[in-house]
């Protein structure tokens, strides 16, 4: 697996796998951003990582799924490098036959023993994850 | 900091951070992928993270830069999780006046003590970095 970085300023990048997917990436202040930030990647990486297995999962149990959506926040420390020390993830489940057991275990399941993402990050960052399950 | 994960199909995802720049991400097998995979969206961070820092160091020193890219390459295991075991980053940089061994110096630096991605990676990966200075 490859991807190849390209320079378009000081301050902004792209990326490009093996197929020629492109990404932008930028390390601008907030209110100049036009693409998300290297840190960034790594957090939509894991979470859309442990996703794939989640959903995947759900179709395997036949459950219904209306819905699937999640979030990532991390928190890094302020003294260079500033590593995270801690990430978040959470889903947001709608199906009226999945129980919230079930999906935790889901969850659980896809983070902890397939995330591909996840399971290169350090172990001194805090990993933790939550789902919440809406019948409709 | 915060991601936002949207669900398109079982094996296409898309994040979004705090300002709304969006990325899409697939699972897809290659010859259909419209987009990177999670594995790729972190091999670009680590080496788009470590490159914000290098070009910075070069403007510091007052050398020029004339062209600049980079591959980043890694080797997962076959088990689950398909963990990183060894990532590669290498730089090729086009500079009339910087020289290979303050070019060592900088990507080591950038590399191992600035970049946020690199230093959240799990010990047991391995990580190699490289590079190669054209003067023109």
């Amino acid at each position: 697996m490859k991807v190849k970085l390209g320079y378009k300023t000081d301050q902004e990048y792209f990326a490009i796998n093996d197929s020629d997917n492109r990404i932008e990436i930028d390390m601008l202040p907030r209110e100049d951003k036009k693409a998300m930030s290297p840190t960034e990647l790594l957090l939509s990486g894991v979470i859309a990582c442990a996703a794939v297995d989640i959903v995947s999962m759900i179709k395997k149990k036949r459950k219904s799924l209306i819905e699937f959506s999640g979030e990532a926040s991390g928190e890094r420390r302020d003294e260079q490098p500033r590593k995270f020390t801690s990430m978040h993830i959470h889903y947001r489940i709608i199906s009226p036959d999945l129980t919230q057991i079930d999906a935790e275990k889901i969850v659980h399941l896809a983070v902890e023993k397939y995330c591909s993402v996840a399971s290169t990050i350090n172990e001194s960052t805090t990993l933790t994850h939550s789902v919440e399950v809406v019948p409709n």
